[in-house]
């Protein structure tokens, strides 16, 4: 069983704070962490690491300690909105999990958080229950310094932990959803309104796709536009059916694809999916792929 | 380092001489075992095997060490061609490792196989120097019933060991070659003359690319027809460039392609590659697929 972690934290300043939390996570046995992003402007990190699920809790759980003892709210500062010094926590499925064992993990993990800190902890995406909690924006709205009064609002006492915010720790986010894949098309031409109608046309909130998020944005000094994406489901909405509705969309204003990118980590299966798809695979399966065939043997 | 190994064995009917030759590999610290497949009519079994360089060659010997005790040529009937108890040995280069590796890795393996047992070995493909040795059809021809006699012919002194068969065991060929992708395409129609004609297209032999081989075949309880191809190096010759044409040829005839199939194993990088392909990737790394990171991380 493979789960992924990707807990955004409240520090991306203190390089001995953060190699203190990195070696927090890798001293628990089975925890791999993959990466480490740490950005001064927004004086936040984002860790990625993964393992299975006794593995990968205990290494939140190291995590937390660490970040709840030497980050406090009252001091930060930075260009990203947050909520705690553990800012955010979601659990992932990768292989041989399902999105309930993450969503059982995300509420175990939550609990203890709770418990042992005394943070107050808000369950977010397929972790709950509550429509108008499930956002994590909706969740975030007011950041830190509006929390004490938000959470004296009816119908934001929290999933686990005090009715109060941790004075220095705020509050915690945590939940679980499927991989996140960042993926940007850039046209070939400079015009503007173009990337801003694809975008309208393909994202959700405007009648396109359900997990796909889209803005179009100028590349200044590229001289040309792109519809930049976060993809939040690739099983439910896979990445070439938004490429060809892009690709048409496009085609509508005389504009060509230039190229796309994937930025950051991508999910195996989200490429060979594109394959499959591509090149008509029938009775395909992950399993004849040889790099999963070893895992397996592992 | 990673290196796959396809050892083909002269022994597809007795369980438990396959058996023994299994538990020989999974028995080597470091040597994974990802499939066998036996075939009582070819009276043949493949096993697929990975690992560094020294598992690998470790699990190798452990094998031939079972399989010349155990197989007897002058006996052995099948309806597949065969030269040796151990038949074929090829490394295959799949992470971290090159072609350069693997030759070596095969020079040194068929040297040790040659000491220890008293077998000869051929050497082909990529560790093969010599253009008329390189093809294991051309070496393999005449079987083990024609080895004495091919033996004694000028140019067919074996690149280790004696200079006549081994009385049982035949002769081996090793050697170093990129992964072979079993690929069929499907077309909407029952004219074999169609799927002949793409797979004269599309081959090496008859003018097309390098590292295709192909056949038109009938699927006659499906009522339609095949190209039944091997791609030799999926680096050079990538499988999206195969479909295309395959897909361009045949509408020159009013055919459509129903489906295609991979047989077995596939690396994923072929996989991602006809991804970049399709999608038009810019930028992209095999090192921002997760999986990938999860292996290094281990």
């Amino acid at each position: 069983m493979l789960i992924e972690c990707v807990p955004n934290v409240s520090e991306g300043r203190r390089p001995e704070i953060i190699a203190a939390m990195s070696d927090a996570i890798r001293r628990v046995p089975g925890a791999r962490l993959l990466d480490v992003s740490s950005d001064p402007s927004h004086n936040r990190s984002v860790f990625t690491l993964a393992g299975d699920a006794t593995a990968v809790e205990s290494a939140v759980l190291a995590l937390a300690g660490r970040a709840v003892a030497d980050i406090d709210l009252r001091t930060h500062r930075g260009e990203h909105p947050r909520l705690g010094a553990v800012d955010v926590v979601p659990f992932i499925p990768i292989e041989g999990a399902t999105m309930a064992d993450c969503v059982a993990l995300a509420k175990k993990v939550g609990a203890a958080i709770a418990e042992r800190h005394g943070v107050p902890i808000y369950l977010y995406e397929d972790a709950s229950a509550n429509p108008a909690r499930k956002n994590l924006e909706d969740i975030r709205r007011g950041e830190f310094e509006g929390l004490a009064a938000k959470m004296a609002t009816p119908g934001w006492a929290p999933d686990f932990g005090p009715s109060t915010p941790h004075p220095s720790a705020g509050a915690t986010v945590v939940g679980a959803r499927m991989p996140l894949i960042a993926y940007n098309i850039n046209l070939a031409t400079d015009r503007l309104d173009v990337a801003k109608k694809i975008a309208a046309a393909i994202r959700h909130s405007s009648g396109g796709y359900r997990y796909v998020k889209a803005m179009g944005v100028a590349l200044e000094d590229r001289g040309i536009v792109q519809v930049s994406m976060n993809l939040t489901n690739f099983e439910k909405t896979p990445i070439f059916r938004v490429f060809e509705t892009v690709k048409h969309e496009a085609a509508r204003y005389g504009v060509a694809i230039l190229e796309s990118e994937i930025v950051g980590l991508v999910p195996s299966a989200a490429l060979t999916g594109a394959a499959e798809f591509y090149l008509q695979l029938g009775r395909f399966s992950q399993d004849q792929i040889l790099e999963t065939r070893l895992r397996r043997a592992d």
